[in-house]
């Protein structure tokens, strides 16, 4: 390896530089910030747990995308965290042990062994909140506007919500005594809304769960899919609380949202979601700007199953969608051992202005110290003036 | 592995649970506030670089305390950092490419193989600042002065500042024509002070380099030592040069520490460091709490050296020698769906107040939810008022 090469980083793995990294550091304190107002409590879980800890429900999907390594100090297997859900959810169950409603928030870098799409990075800085010990609709919907408004505060406008429910797939699946492979099959083909192979999957299935499951993939759309499904789907219980979840929860957010879906035969996350999913779109990105979902059991893992609900988001993702957005410029001060000019440089400071002090005084190099005032001694005071272009 | 020990960490891996999270967050806002307003600007490194890239001046204990792993894109091997100063040397170099003086600052994770000490852990917090471009004594002073203000702002009070410079052990070796192998086994018995070892090491030296060498170790206390060392060291150029240095620092530094400390064997980071280097140290931690120094060479591995001097401290640390101190508790609110009840539950959150909506209603479980008020409806208006013990 050459030595001048050492500043090659690798392949979608970035550098985050000065203006971008500010405005990403000003959302992750306003997000925060409205999390700790709505009473969710900060937990910081590490960046490296043992394998196994890290792994929820058999996900072989998430498995494969774990940087794995060697403990020197065990001899076992460490996992770089792909995800924080599961770690807050082991802080629930195991650390904090409490038996009504816990309200945690994270921030925090995961790592990816390859990128999810050709636009995307291994590294994400993610951010979310869950919500622990309480399964009906108001827990969902409290998840939901919390995102909505962590979006709108950072900036990103006209957010489109997209809503699924996976208890449908499973009350269909759970009357057809079927293996656990046609099920991932099943959930592979509807995510996919692949209707060949879906035709082929549910031949052997009773004909009302089959024309159900043939049916999943074409309700999607405006709200009102949520009428169709309750033609064409079968009158379980499960379906017909499904169903008015949706219609409650599209009612509820239509205020928050630009616009609001419905996409019934969503099962992303299938392997640990156990309810109402959602996702936030907007016209900048392909792919999700937040999601989240209820996850009842995933506490399982630690022994403690608990009602669970939450949203996450990528900061730097929500950033690429912004536009520009100048940060404000700094005050350029002349190098002195002057005390009263120091004392106006301390004060402007703790009024929050950023002061530079010019140790070089090269006319040259000062557009390089991002400042459009400077401090002037003018009838015996300093002054903050404009700098003359 | 049993299911049930999936919650046990791995040795020296924490998580960081809700009263403390908010209380490091809150200093890392505060200590970032500081270093915008002093004109340094934000960068995020990843965590994850090519292994070589990591790698300064062939440090091998830094080396041995980097976690490697491969790279499945392009088979490489990757190491998460265990220093962030290295990458922002990187930026400076390479991608900012400025003439003048660049002001950069940080926070993020850094991981170790091994802990530090016995009480250290093996996932740090790394805060901290660098100036590049500079090489006199003010930008030397400017980041000192930010690391003590710093640590006074989070609370961190009586900071004992001990001064060291690597100038002088490089001047005394520099007229000495000796192996690197003798300049490592020499820094290596200054810096442990072990005189036995070192008198065994200086035998083939010249009288003036040994007698230099063997006083070294002595040269440690209060300012004094300056003086003292005027008289046992030769008054080569860079001697003289360095000991005006630490006096004038001393001097300067004298009203934000609580008292100032010479110590001239000290070669921490001498692998890297080029001149005066330093550390703060406080009554309740055996460790340095926040350390620096100047390193001039070290972009010289990506390309370009530029002067270069920057502190750094571990938030998580820090926290550590800070008492308890409780934070601001909630308010309780009633869960409905009175529209009077929730806007005022949102004008509160905008003034900055948690309000957490209790789902369960469960008196038995309240205490959980840390409120020390609630909203209670009197006179046909929603009030805060403290609840009752």
């Amino acid at each position: 390896m050459m030595a001048n090469s050492n500043w090659l980083l690798p392949e979608y793995i970035q550098d985050v530089l000065p203006e971008e990294a500010w405005r990403i550091e000003g959302m992750r304190v306003s997000i925060l910030d409205l999390l700790r107002c709505s009473g969710y409590q900060l937990v910081v879980p590490p960046l490296l747990e043992y394998a196994e800890s890290l792994q929820i429900n058999d996900s072989h999907d998430m498995d494969l995308r774990t940087f794995k390594l060697v403990d020197q100090l065990s001899g076992r297997t460490l996992a770089l965290r792909a995800d924080i859900t599961p770690q807050v959810a082991r802080i629930d169950s195991h650390l904090l042990n409490r038996q009504g409603i816990t309200r945690l928030c994270y921030v925090g870098s995961v790592l990816h062994t390859q990128p999810a799409g050709i636009m995307r990075t291994r590294e994400l800085l993610q951010i979310g909140a869950e919500l622990y010990g309480h399964s009906g609709l108001d827990s969902d919907l409290e998840i939901q506007r919390l995102m909505l408004q962590a979006l709108d505060l950072v900036g990103v406008k006209e957010v489109h919500l997209d809503l699924g429910h996976v208890a449908l797939f499973r009350a269909l699946i759970s009357r057809s005594r079927i293996t656990k492979k046609l099920e991932a099959e099943l959930s592979s083909a509807l995510q996919g809304k692949n209707v060949p192979a879906l035709r082929i999957l549910v031949a052997d299935l009773s004909p009302d769960v089959q024309h159900a499951l043939m049916a999943l993939p074409m309700l999607y759309g405006k709200v009102d899919v949520i009428a169709r499904a309750r033609n064409e789907l079968p009158d379980y219980p499960e379906v017909t609380a499904a169903l008015n979840e949706l219609e409650q929860t599209a009612d509820r957010l239509q205020p928050l949202a630009h616009s609001i879906g419905i996409d019934l035969a969503e099962l992303r996350g299938y392997h640990y979601h156990s309810g109402m999913v959602f996702a936030a779109f907007h016209a900048g990105s392909h792919d999700a700007i937040a999601l989240g979902g209820r996850y009842d059991d995933v506490g399982k893992s630690f022994g403690r199953a608990r009602p669970a609900t939450g949203f996450s988001m990528d900061l730097r993702q929500l950033h690429g969608l912004l536009g520009y957005r100048s940060q404000p410029k700094g005050i350029l001060a002349p190098h002195s051992d002057n005390d009263v000019l120091n004392k106006k440089i301390s004060q402007l400071r703790e009024q929050g202005h950023t002061v530079i002090v010019d140790y070089l005084g090269k006319v040259e190099l000062r557009s390089e110290l991002g400042c459009d005032r400077e401090l002037v001694m003018r009838d015996g005071a300093w002054h903050v003036v404009d700098i003359k272009k």
